[in-house]
């Protein structure tokens, strides 16, 4: 999408193997920076650190680590490794080991000379590819908004949670994809934008969504309940890190929360999902899917910019406090109104999902 | 309670008429100030700007705020015009108006010679009124704590929003009183504080349990849900800004999501209610209760310590994003296990209220 007048995907490669260059989200929205990745290495910091986040970016970011490694050294060695370390940047994101799984599938029979090449143009086609995925969401979360429209011949009020923006994907974003076709066709979008603690993701999004003219009003976390009570929201409209077979969405944490407050509201919760991002071997989310703790300073710590404009840093609480800092939750699917993936809108039901996917009647968990 | 080594309330008077003194609560924890207030506008501005917050203690200081207007002009409009001013400093919790209310009835058949000194004393009655109701509150809500602990031999986990601590009160704290007492008994306690965003009293929260000394954990107001889905909370307490007489809880914005979250994940929610905070002509609080609406700065700009250890702000969203900050939100009585007053634990029910206060069959409203 664009930054001021210049359009930029979240994440693009040199055309021959070397270097890949990202959009570094760490001290966005305040500081607007790029950052170019030479090795898996700096490819898996940049991800544990959250330079590139966002599940389905950081699988193509992933399948370019694999990529950067087997340029320096094709050897089966090298590739495990590199796997090894970019699979445990991020434990809960499925999106990490699809990648890496797809990029060691089409590495296996190669001859160790073909294999730069390969890994680099297979990178390369994982990232068309989630454009493409990112585009099919967006036609169908389309249709959904139209009908909401056609209802109701008034704004449609939409609540959405962390960022699954474009900058979370390499180009239109799960969630804003919808959002951004909605308002260029002329139906008219409110977007509520959880601020998203502790990292404030929702402030990328707020960012993302005033880039393309999208109106939206930024919330703390703790109003979307009291907005849904009071018919504020037509629809919630989260991305995910990981599906269950049976629909069980893992996303950022207090997403869980904003679907029970949708349930008790009778308000429809959509979350848009490639396919990636399903885990057919997980049945039950809530036993299998491991929920990352990050570090306590991500609460301790709030980043903006000071009175003079400047990227700062204010610690809201001391470092003796203890802190408990779980990044996701599972929202289960009895929760979920439905998926909005690339081949169309799906109830959370495991029935339905293999009616979509027939192969995976037998599949295996990436991880747990 | 204690603050270092030195006992506090968190509002003073002066034995005659003419000076409040109050724990400044504009910058805790990160920098603890007294203030002296001196009359009824600088209360009436310390109120509206959080230097002294929480129901139970706003009403106490506005009852002060009337003092202190008696204190230099003893005449009607005088008391009509504070009172006015004193009330509308904020709409959502009804101690303000109850508090109001009894100084006016105290003061109404007094020639203006008599009211100065009998607006003090009955000021000073009103605080240690407040002071009694929370002790009572803390032995009701101690027998619940000694009951669970009896039932499970560990730790009891306790989750609460917001700061209904004892700088919320005049001393002890409507939810800290019982937390307190179980630990000075021995009962092991656990206490996740929720941040409670947007401006952050759960650190209050995190400063007074740290100072008697209550393990506890800080978390964003995001994880609740997640924690009580992994069976992590064993209790949810709050306090509450206004009660309905049929059991509805006003408190502070997000607490209706942690109710929800506790129904289903069959978590007892409680809420620590002294008898000023219920509102008897309240039927409904979703229709009847209005809901302030506060700055979006307290959204965009964020305040703590920056890394010299000054007290510091930082702004996270531009000044071009709308915000929406609505402070209070409404937690149905059905989500509502019980509430915890200083005549005993009573079920969220009018006709079970009602046989506690058997003389609010007829009430009216004190605001609306």
């Amino acid at each position: 999408m664009k930054v001021g007048d210049r359009h930029y995907r979240s994440l693009w490669a040199d055309e021959t193997p070397g270097a890949v260059h990202i959009i570094d989200q760490a001290r966005l929205p305040h500081v607007f920076e790029t950052r170019t990745i030479a090795s898996a290495d700096a490819m898996a910091e940049a991800i544990a650190g959250m330079h590139v986040r966002g599940a389905p970016l950081i699988g193509v970011a992933a399948a370019f680590g694999v990529a950067l490694a087997v340029a320096r050294d094709p050897s089966d060695e090298s590739i495990s490794r590199a796997s090894k370390m970019l699979r445990a940047t991020r434990p809960t994101a499925v999106n990490l080991a699809w990648a890496i799984g797809r990029m060691r599938e089409r590495l296996a029979g190669l001859p160790p000379g073909e294999r730069a090449g390969a890994a680099w143009a297979e990178a390369q086609a994982l990232a068309d590819e989630d454009v493409a995925l990112n585009e099919a969401i967006g036609r169908h979360g389309l249709v959904l908004l139209e009908r909401e429209y056609a209802a109701r011949r008034r704004p449609i009020n939409i609540l959405t949670h962390c960022n699954a923006g474009w900058i979370a994907t390499v180009d239109w974003g799960t969630v804003t994809a919808p959002l951004f076709m909605a308002h260029d066709s002329g139906i008219p979008v409110h977007v509520w934008v959880d601020e998203t603690r502790p990292r404030n993701q929702g402030l990328l999004t707020a960012w993302e969504l005033a880039g393309h003219g999208v109106p939206h009003t930024l919330v703390a976390d703790n109003a979307g309940g009291h907005l849904m009570q009071r018919g504020q929201v037509d629809l919630v409209l989260v991305g995910a890190d990981r599906v269950s077979r049976r629909g069980d969405v893992c996303n950022k944490i207090g997403t869980y929360l904003k679907a029970l407050a949708a349930r008790a509201n009778d308000v429809p919760f959509y979350a848009a999902v490639p396919t990636p991002t399903i885990d057919w071997g997980i049945e039950d989310a809530m036993a299998e899917i491991p929920i990352e703790e990050r570090s306590e300073d991500e609460v301790r710590i709030v980043r903006g910019l000071d009175p003079q404009g400047r990227f700062a840093a204010v610690q809201i609480a001391p470092a003796a406090t203890r802190v408990a800092n779980p990044a996701f939750d599972v929202t289960p699917a009895e929760l979920v109104t439905g998926l909005i993936t690339e081949k169309g809108v799906v109830r959370a039901l495991e029935r339905e999902l293999l009616a979509f996917w027939p192969r995976q009647r037998e599949s295996k968990a990436y991880l747990t």
